[in-house]
């Protein structure tokens, strides 16, 4: 078989919730790529990975720095053309590599940069969707995230505050995600439009340390790094 | 074990999509809900799900008719009541039931009015994720949903033009679920923003009869019922 990129979505933290698709890729790997852990500890994407991995799999770790996209767009965009360059190798020795990423490939990311760079070459690119972490959200707290003629909006906190004004705007459902980096703003936006009540907050979801609240004080305080918000203008929360 | 309620998305299409947890889900599961299939065929959440149940599962098709939530939202409610009766009864009779759904549960599907009725009720109940249709979407064709700091709109082609337009301004991604509904409207709108070569539509993706199409006049002629819209504003889509 000719060397494959196969970028895959492993899900939002349950082992069980990766697909039968990348499950059997797993099996057939040459080559296991997952962004370099922080702190010691592996990273996220491989931890769910791991029950079901091969015991002889060979993993590469790439370095993927935490910095801001607007500010080091450069710095970044290096970094992805060397990681790209060392996969195209791989490729080139026909080998069969995998890149997992947290969710889906293609909500928010980097395997979505490398894929970019590396379509420009002649080489055999297959991603493989998985369940989002928004989903997964909706499901643990049995909560609709859209229904009938109504719609999803999903932003990130880190965006201009006139294009998350527009979106609050434009949606009966909202995911917000990196909640983190402005809260407290959020918690004003949403008093301002009489959407107090109309809010979960959820964070460290499916680990030990899951919390969910509907308290608008708690949104206005220290929340953890890992929480989504999600916001339903319409919808009896209890 | 007590009987409990297993929402389960099957995913987009391919059936080793589905997830490893629902896998298991259905090696033990007492019964499988499906809905009604049209014209003679299984539905195709039943089809994705079919060569991983076991031989003798028990199959219970459900009536969900499928007409306008807007305009006959009582004829609705009375089916989704009816059918929430029967699966509470099988609840009650300690039995493990699980609920088909094409996609994820909780993105525009019947299981999740189902869901309601019987949260109402002190039963167990656990949705389960599933790759969702506009995830695979992006997967086919390898251009990302959303990267970095933008954002993406999910809007039903069904919803009232004042808040599909709304939605248009808001994000740089826009994907636009049953777009068959009206894509003439779309294509004039899409060249009225200068969007016109900013889109890719997909019509029965993962099938034999898969179109991917990037010309606005296809856009304007007739499309396939099964047929979703990407747009992005600032994405060579080459």
């Amino acid at each position: 078989m000719a060397g494959t990129l196969y970028g895959v979505g492993v899900g939002p933290g349950d082992p069980d919730l990766i697909t039968l698709k990348t499950y059997k890729l797993f099996q057939k790997a040459d080559v296991i790529i997952t962004p370099t852990g922080k702190m010691g500890k592996p990273s996220v994407a491989y931890r769910i990975a791991k029950p079901h991995l091969p015991e002889n799999s060979q993993l590469l770790e790439m370095d993927f720095p935490m910095i801001s996209l607007s500010e080091e767009r450069d710095v970044l965009e290096k970094k992805w053309e060397e990681n790209a360059a060392i996969i195209h190798q791989l490729i080139e020795e026909d080998k069969i590599v995998v890149f997992l990423t947290l969710g889906d490939p293609m909500v928010f990311s980097t395997y979505s940069y490398i894929m970019e760079y590396l379509l420009e070459h002649d080489i055999k690119i297959e991603t493989v969707s998985g369940v989002t972490s928004f989903c997964n959200l909706a499901a643990q707290i049995n909560i609709p995230l859209t229904q009938g003629e109504e719609s999803l909006g999903i932003v990130s906190m880190t965006q201009p505050e006139e294009e998350i004004r527009s979106i609050l705007d434009a949606h009966q459902n909202i995911i917000v995600m990196k909640i983190s980096a402005n809260s407290v703003w959020m918690a004003e936006e949403l008093e301002a439009r009489g959407l107090d009540q109309s809010f979960v907050l959820v964070s460290n979801i499916g680990t030990e340390d899951q919390k969910i609240t509907k308290n608008i004080e708690d949104l206005k305080g220290k929340i953890p790094y890992l929480s989504t918000l999600l916001i339903k203008k319409n919808y009896p929360l209890g």
